[in-house]
């Protein structure tokens, strides 16, 4: 059994799922949360709080591995500017917990749990809870963290059954 | 005596500088680096190094004030990402070490370097060297640290002369 840890970093709400996959490759919830940064005081208090909960939840659940979505092009710099420190808090809560991070792209992402690269983010909600029988509507942010965390269950058991070596993986980071 | 660091992050280089002030006003050099990241494996490789030499300057300098310079509108979104996510990264390793910011736009560090907010980044360089009595030439990242640190100083020592309450600079985080 691997514990795996998925990220969604946004400078608004930022998504972590938490799931345990096994030998014969199924999925299970652990825990979701979205971190609320609306509340937040300043933007470096926003940064903080996002370094923290990563942080915390990395403690709490001791993950083995991590996988973060990689970014689309942002609209503007400004929104990318916000983005890129959202997620450079999120990085360094798991790198300075000594873990590695593989990377995804959303059209991966959207493949690994609808099915097609062009679904939208109602599909991957329903889906992510679907797959790990979470009843109910799940937190956007959340159902992407977790998505995230299903792509990268998919895509390392996929490489073990095709023989590819463990380190393949690791050079998405 | 107050201790100050100037951090000044890009995701190629990332810029720190520690300066003291006395009572009199008058800044002193501390120390300089500029953290060269072009020599990572990885993007996540780059952020660790900028949280871990930040916080590695921290713990060895024990500056109780630190200040950076916000962010002028970057060119386009995908540097914009890569500079907010060092940012990110670099603002992290100092509220992680229980510090707050100041933050100080290009034109004011300009403005209280130089004297003059159109200055040219030689310039800036030239006039940290003669306030620090740094001899030669400084790289260019670490004087513009050295600049956001001379600049809070500036600041700081103005509003404490003009009875303004110390929270006041606090707000510009």
């Amino acid at each position: 059994m691997i514990r795996i840890l998925g990220i969604d970093p946004g400078s608004q709400r930022t998504g972590i799922g938490v799931i345990d996959v096994g030998e014969d490759g199924r999925s299970h919830h652990v825990f979701h949360a979205a971190i609320d940064l609306l509340g937040a005081d300043t933007f470096h208090e926003r940064l903080k709080r996002i370094f923290d909960e990563v942080g915390a939840t990395i403690e709490a659940h001791a993950p083995a591995e991590v996988a973060i979505e990689r970014v689309f092009m942002a609209r503007n710099p400004d929104s990318a500017l916000k983005l890129g420190q959202a997620r450079g808090a999120a990085i360094c809560a798991v790198v300075s917990h000594g873990l590695g991070l593989a990377e995804y792209a959303a059209k991966e992402v959207k493949q690994a749990v609808v099915g097609g690269g062009g679904a939208d983010k109602g599909q991957v909600q329903h889906m992510v809870g679907v797959l790990l029988g979470i009843p109910g509507r799940l937190q956007a942010d959340a159902a992407d963290a977790l998505a995230v965390a299903l792509t990268h269950a998919h895509t390392r058991s996929s490489t073990e059954r095709l023989g590819i070596p463990r380190t393949a993986w690791r050079r998405r980071r």
